[in-house]
């Protein structure tokens, strides 16, 4: 049984980033499992890259070795950080893409990996993906303990990012929210995690979202088929945070919402 | 020795579906063979799933195991079937995904997963590919039996859709076909299968396309090169189905063809 | 400890193609680890593919066995080789796909594979990736002999492109060259090795751009953010060339440029 090595970056698929890591990583640990995440974030992007990282790792064995990459910083002075939570790894720039997993329950550690960037004369000052974290990972594949590779760090020092939560009105009859993901179908992927929220939104009245562009009433639902033709659903969906979906068309067309649009989603009066 | 599973969806790589899948296969099978066939079939595009699925499994080992997810019924009525065919087997939603695999020949059985939707409390009704289809093929690359996943069924009791076989007229001068997938050269691959129409078309006096949008006379040819430079050819092309095709160009350009398009082909007049 | 096989194509990983060549892979040898490059290239491009081939490879472990199909004469009379050089080998048409790595120091050996095209009658007239390269590849991986599967050709025989290499003008003043690839974040790759020419550059007194559309002054920088905002950067990147790159925004924007545009860098005086 190999440990899977799980990569997710801004790379894209069309450029030679990605399958130099995976070349890096197969020099030093030659039976390596590599599996892809996504290399579809936007570039750049922290909040996307950060939703990814967490709504995967639940579904990946433990052990398993998260290789994290969105790296606006790259050569500047942000550091290289490896995070234990849940018995896995997650090897990532300390920039805030870590900061849904810092949000999730759990107990952590942090382990500072930045002296590994100093480590050979050969490293590139823009590709630590494949000069830094690949060789980390297949390293920590192959066994070495994450003490022998880098100092102990606080957990609470890590960067964190404002979206990493919801912000509920004073009296919790609205909460303003953000789109982390737009997926392939048009589902708006928000900030705000299944538990407790679905039931609070379900308990409601009536449900309203404003944006900055729209507003619009909305249906709780189960499932797609659920959604009255052309209305606005929110559903559980499948990634431990609520969604806005539409039955057989796109959310994400009819409140024009991408990657960050912020929302509110608001109790209406049953008069209303 | 592993039993390959091969992946195919409409989920693309820019969201976390994929990896999910191939995580949820690799808690239960650690030693699995993962495979993407594509993950780019246009959304709920049963058609050029079916295709794709049909045209590659010949390609594969003996024993491999597909996945086959292009679902837009999921969550709702429809089954989860496994197709047991050439020594291979298929999980797929019973929606017509499998049409141009049943229409191929061959014997073949069938067996109902659809008990395992209901299996486990957390299985979302959004993301079967995940919680139901990867957890069932990492079983059968253990080494499950199908029956003892499921009870075998009439394999007449598949959907099948109308797409799955040409139409030829009732003098058999012209046929009737549909676009099943445009690659990305252009190329226009048909639900005709090679044998025997490719024969039956080069004996043709001559050979005439029309669609809603266009008509064009067409060249049978059995290389790019020898197709004129501007002109339509029809060839035998690599995936088992009739393609349309220009040497250097784009023959979907041309016709402004896309899934779905519907053409006919034609007989002309040797006096024409 | 397998042997990589490493796959690099302008396919797209949208149509069945990539999945069948891996297929075809795993009939013959079914403990393969196959590993994608890219499938990204734009299609024909041959400088684009040769620049990925080029500066991929020295990146993966010894012994792997690349497969770079980028073929617009397939089935016509262009050649099949393999191409022996620091300890990898390398499938690909004779094309000019490998021009680059042979313009790369160093010894190399090179088999004429073209008697595989006619080895079997259902071999493809317009696929020869899955049905010639990629059998070979599995032969290869499972560790037959170059010399047993062809004929030892001589390396100065094999097509080269005039990209392969930058222009320097009499004076050594000013340098051609060209666009090998724009990647996602908007740099442009050039043909010029970073060896010795970014020390050149850096040695002059001012640096200027031009191409067909723009001309603008260059600064030389190690790191993105070294380059001022809006100005244009010559940096030694990651991938043995250099590139023109802007900070936090896209140089081949600002430049229009693509795969395949030329561009001049020259000294600029003391008192401009």
């Amino acid at each position: 049984m190999k440990t899977p090595v799980a990569l997710l970056s801004d790379f894209g698929t069309g450029d030679p980033y990605v399958a130099q890591m995976k070349g890096a990583i197969l020099r030093i640990n030659p039976d390596a499992l590599i599996v892809d995440v996504t290399h579809g974030i936007e570039p750049f992007n922290l909040a996307q890259g950060g939703f990814h990282l967490n709504a995967t790792r639940p579904h990946f064995p433990q052990g398993t070795i998260f290789v994290a990459v969105v790296d606006p910083g790259v050569g500047g002075t942000r550091r290289i950080v490896l995070l234990e939570k849940d018995g896995q790894r997650i090897l990532a720039p300390d920039n805030g893409l870590l900061g849904l997993v810092l949000a999730a329950p759990g107990e952590a550690r942090a382990f500072d990996m930045s002296a590994h960037i100093r480590a050979r004369a050969d490293i590139s000052h823009t590709f630590h993906g494949r000069d830094v974290f690949a060789p980390l990972a297949a390293r920590l594949a192959l066994g070495e303990a994450p003490e022998s590779l880098g100092p102990q760090i606080p957990v609470d020092a890590l960067q964190r990012l404002d979206w990493a939560a919801p912000q509920p009105a004073a009296d919790r009859r609205a909460v303003s929210a953000v789109v982390l993901h737009v997926d392939r179908f048009g589902n708006c992927i928000l900030n705000i995690p299944d538990a407790p929220w679905f039931d609070t939104f379900c308990a409601w009245s009536g449900l309203a979202l404003s944006s900055r562009r729209h507003s619009a009433s909305v249906v709780c639902a189960q499932i797609y088929s659920n959604i009255p033709l052309g209305a606005l659903g929110l559903m559980r969906g499948s990634q431990g945070y609520l969604e806005l979906s539409m039955n057989q068309a796109s959310a994400a067309r009819l409140l024009s919402a991408t990657c960050g649009t912020r929302i509110t989603l608001s109790a209406t009066d049953d008069a209303s």
